[in-house]
């Protein structure tokens, strides 16, 4: 890999994140971005007490691992097209596979795996160390809604 | 329904609620309950700023979605249970039909289907005003973890 | 319910299965309408041992159940629709319960809960007696692809 | 890869073909083993017109890509044990991106990626060529039943 694509990586999470810090929600759980790769996008969730499910365990909610997964499944999505175009989200599965470690950071990573005029399918993994070990996994569909795109990326140079 | 049935589901809605409301995720999430039948217990999530996913449709966060629903399947199969036993999402699926309507309260309803030693299925809905005209529709798998009940609901009168 | 109505629906049902019978997969599995109405669409699927997933327990395979489910979920959008589009599932989740009874029929329900332009939500469940005792329950998602369509239902009296 | 290991793989895919070809159904999808990896599980069904959904456009029905896909997660979870244990599919979710090609064979491939002493977690894909390239892909959880095992693995030499 080039500097020059290292470069561009940068442009499109700073992109990413310019875009996705509008939503109130996700600023809450100060979702940012980790790694940029069209095969394999990673978000990063700091350890935080207020996202806590279970005080006694200190585990995070379950819900911030499907928050993060499927943030990270828009940015997978995004990183593929050349520009940000409005979509929704059609469904969703996750699979639960062990708790996070309390303390520790998350990663969510994923990747768009099929791409068409009206769809795109995504793959992913909730994990500390690697996506090999991981905390959850998930698939989604997603569907781009009419209209004209939001942002475009093709200004970020690649 | 008897006057005594709809004490005891006020008493087993606070006693469900005490133990929520320990989760700083859902105490920020704000998670109410709204009703509860032992075959549609529904929660409620009351429209917030800070829960928007997108400031220029002031849409809820789908988020806010899936974490409502998890958190009334789990109500859902506290009902059906003489105890709070530790248990874990196994997996979980989300359809999502339509944006929720900003400025609106949602509901969160659910049923759990079927109960066995080790497992919970349960299926429900995110909606405005009836379970029939769904924003989301989801199904999970819930399964007991070992340990000793968290809290017995035998003490509450039913 | 009215005469008339049945009448139609018995019509709705020999067009389905007309269509449906060109498949020679489905008339392998030998799938006949059981029931038909716009909210509760049912197929049906006989024992036979040559759909036996285990020889020990006598135990109909699981693809005969997803089979069937599939194509439960065809005939619930038929229903609802004016004519016979061409569609292609896009996904499809299933929990399985317990397992069916040797030796006895399964029934396969289904509805079409939401229909859009371009999709077809659907849930269903397989099962002996009732769909409150499933054997497996299922959602899912199809979408319409573009053509003509391949038979109009306007022509069957409604 | 050592040669030793190769004829342990094939005397493992023997022992499989032997166990699922029991199975009516498996013997008339004619499912064969074609790959054996611990990472990478691969069974074969050849192109008949008896397994066809749609006799205009000649593809194989829906169907047969789910029963293969759950053939396969079972083949993949088999290789991971020490011998064949009793199990129930718990759940399955199959996303279709594109219609089978008429007359080509279909490769359904999987990998047992988790293992606990109750549960299998699996992944896999239905294609043609690659499964960087799929006709499906699905995701499932399958379920220790209590009992003795069926079969042992330790008698083949690994």
């Amino acid at each position: 890999m080039t500097e020059t694509h290292t470069i561009n990586e940068e442009e499109i999470a700073k992109r990413w994140q310019k875009f996705a810090h509008v939503s109130p929600y996700n600023r809450e759980l100060g979702l940012l971005p980790h790694a940029v790769r069209t095969d394999w996008c990673v978000l990063k969730v700091e350890y935080q007490e207020a996202l806590v499910g279970d005080p006694q365990t200190r585990v995070l909610h379950g819900g911030v691992i499907t928050a993060l997964l499927d943030a990270a499944f828009g940015f997978a999505i995004f990183v593929k097209l050349p520009e940000i175009r409005p979509m929704a989200t059609l469904d969703l599965r996750i699979d639960y596979l062990k708790p996070a470690t309390p303390g520790r950071a998350i990663l969510g990573g994923a990747v768009c795996y099929k791409l068409t005029a009206e769809l795109a399918f995504v793959r992913g993994a909730a994990y500390h160390d690697t996506p090999d070990d991981p905390i959850a996994t998930a698939v989604g569909i997603y569907m781009f809604t009419s209209g004209r795109p939001v942002l475009r990326n093709e200004d970020v140079p690649r």
